[in-house]
């Protein structure tokens, strides 16, 4: 059991210090050379869609046999299609700005010091996530063209895609003269090993976790290496008074329906008491019309007498359903609202719907999440619709970076100061 | 001892939960009270000097009687000067320009979304610190002017100034009708307590901890909160093969001996083989002058044949000295000085000394440290000198800061979204 465990830890160690190596050269590598290893990758990936088909079998024949649930199945199986637009999304990749050497502020002190502040990779980035085995192609090859070595540990439903997938990523490295250690795999998915690489933070700069909230709390618990995560998106829509009706139906419903399991879906709706009496009904209706489950407190219950609703308790306010499923509370002002979305909220997307300037800047001012909304649903909040060109994850922490994350989220600075024999 | 240790959670907690609360109003309050507060407390401070010295010899007595060392009793002491000047500081801090409320990024979607990228507080900051008692003050007021409510654990070497500092800033919160939760102090420097608040990730959000190497990895071990920090100062200079003589010698002797037991200050010398013969006996000479000592390599060793030196060990180049001794080694190259760099060094500040730009660019693009200089001491690396107009700490950790950190490394950013409808 011990030597077991001795192993592991060796294991881990030796990815953690191959792959803060290979940051170190990956720092400097110039853009072109990352970007024909993303093509190489895109290409290779493309010309072995076949095998990569095979071996992932192998993980949904294990799938099947373990009877896991069938979305999870579906977001494990590999097409042919899924393939290629895993291809284009690396190339897309490739397309991006280098985000690495870029004069973020530069300035010259009375001594005559000129001080450069400079962005550079963070370093070494850990990812932990679950089942969806696209995830390894994306993060790695994010991380590959911000300069990071990349760490990635994936679930085991995954396991035998993963292992393919790292293959190729390694070939492509290889192709284009890149260290071969800037990516890669942990090819355990025990928790010990896990644990351990979480300590490692003399080789690890950034560990971000994807997946279920059980899985980034044993991350976040368990790290001593700085986490970067949302555990849940407990998202709000808040209609003000000055609410206009049909602008306040479209977005709660887009918010609330257009993709029930994602995490900048509104779990909440709040509603001024001054528009609860003509826009609740409306607004219940529609969501009624869509099959949302209506839990409301005691004011929205005699308010929608004669809809079918529940009683929501205080805890239903917390919940990130991730379903049909809508907690209600009418409030008596725009501060009660701030005041119920940043008790009841994770700081992920809320949303104030209103014609009245001045109540909308207190909406941004007071509540205390990553991003908030003005006149808009909460389903924008995406690396992709926020123009970032790509998304390795959403921030709710308040340090480095919050909200969606794409590659300038995966850089640090530092600076460098030019002098004449400057002594102080 | 149990119902001891709940009491001491129970505490925590409770100050942890005031503090969200005060950092909720705080991050809306404008420019104007925040500094009415800072005037009101540097009044205060110089109002009650003579009751501050009078608290700060109880503390003076307890060090004497425990025989603490002179220079920890001399940091701990007050004198009327000491606290005008901390006053004047404190007036400084209400000069520098709000961080909180800038617009950092801001564009227009192709969808109409209009998105801001805003500088917000962090939230509620930690900050655990050792002896010196002004840095109560002087956190207390960097945290109030970037709008972050602050939770202050001091040393129980200055606990009674400490406890009356704390009391004077409740006062100038008070008179300034700011929520008096903004800034407390912990009330024990009970370590179970310090534990405890270490855990509580869901009212604080950053912890930067001051003082020595210890604390410091107590802190960073035991916390779930996010931390910024800096361990050790080990600095280096690196003399070129085309480094200009005297400029050389001015800058290693500024960056070793100026002040010893700062982190900025050098730790270690590489000299390349090219230069060694003629350069490294002057260096050695200015250095033997200032009765530093001389650690050397063997080839170092061999040059420096008539020089009182003595061998030095591979651990030599790992460690923070902070005082008069060097550990010197002769490097093949600008890539074998990098090396040793990244390899011994803490990633604080290193500096190159050429007249050659290609191997300056060459040694900031490959010196993997907070910052990095070409031509100067090491010493300036403090917020001060990068005009900050504060510093709150130095971290060479690469999320959220790096380098100094000042006012705007106080602060997060949240996106605030303006639309006219916009669904997905």
């Amino acid at each position: 059991m011990d030597t077991e465990k001795d192993n592991l830890d060796k294991l881990v160690t030796d990815i953690a210090k191959r792959a803060r190596e290979a940051s170190l050269s990956l720092a400097t590598i110039d853009t072109a050379a990352k970007n024909q290893a993303l093509h190489a990758l895109a290409d290779i990936l493309e010309e072995h869609a076949n095998a990569l088909i095979v071996e992932n079998k192998k993980d949904l024949a294990a799938a099947e046999a373990l009877e896991l649930a069938k979305p999870m199945i579906e977001r494990l199986t590999f097409t042919p299609e899924r393939i290629s637009k895993m291809a284009e999304g690396v190339r897309q990749v490739a397309a991006l700005e280098d985000p690495v050497g870029e004069v973020l502020e530069s300035k010259t002190r009375p001594n005559g010091l000129v001080i450069d502040k400079i962005r550079v990779p963070i370093g070494v980035v850990g990812i932990i996530y679950e089942s969806r085995p696209n995830v390894t192609v994306d993060c790695a090859v994010l991380c590959l063209k911000s300069g990071n070595a990349a760490i990635l540990r994936g679930g085991k439903e995954a396991f035998h895609t993963n292992t393919a997938l790292a293959g190729y990523i390694t070939q492509a490295l290889e192709l284009s003269g890149l260290p071969t250690d800037a990516v890669q795999i942990i090819p355990t998915t025990d928790r010990w090993a896990l644990n351990e690489l979480l300590k490692l933070d003399q080789y690890i700069h950034c560990i971000i976790p994807r997946g279920g909230e059980s899985l980034i709390r044993f991350v976040a618990e368990n790290s001593r290496i700085p986490v970067i995560k949302h555990y849940t998106g407990v998202c709000s829509v808040y209609v003000d008074k000055d609410a206009d009706a049909e602008l306040a139906e479209s977005v709660v419903i887009n918010a609330k329906t257009q993709r029930v399991s994602v995490c900048n879906t509104i779990e909440n709706l709040f509603v001024h008491k001054d528009a609860a009496t003509t826009l609740l009904p409306k607004l219940a209706k529609a969501l009624a019309d869509k099959n949302v489950e209506l839990r409301v407190d005691s004011t929205a219950g005699d308010i929608l007498g004669d809809f079918d609703t529940e009683p929501a308790s205080e805890d239903d306010f917390y919940e990130e359903y991730l379903d049909y499923i809508i907690a209600i509370k009418v409030v008596d002002s725009v501060r009660d609202a701030m005041n119920a979305i940043n008790k009841y909220g994770s700081g992920h997307s809320d949303s104030i719907i209103t014609t009245n300037e001045v109540t909308a800047r207190q909406f941004f001012a007071g509540v205390d999440s990553a991003t908030v909304y003005w006149n808009a649903s909460t389903r924008f909040t995406d690396g992709f619709e926020f123009g970032l060109g790509a998304e390795i994850g959403i921030s709710t922490d308040r340090l480095h970076a919050r909200g969606p994350m794409g590659l300038n989220e995966l850089c640090s600075y530092k600076y460098v100061i030019t002098g004449d024999g400057q002594v102080k």
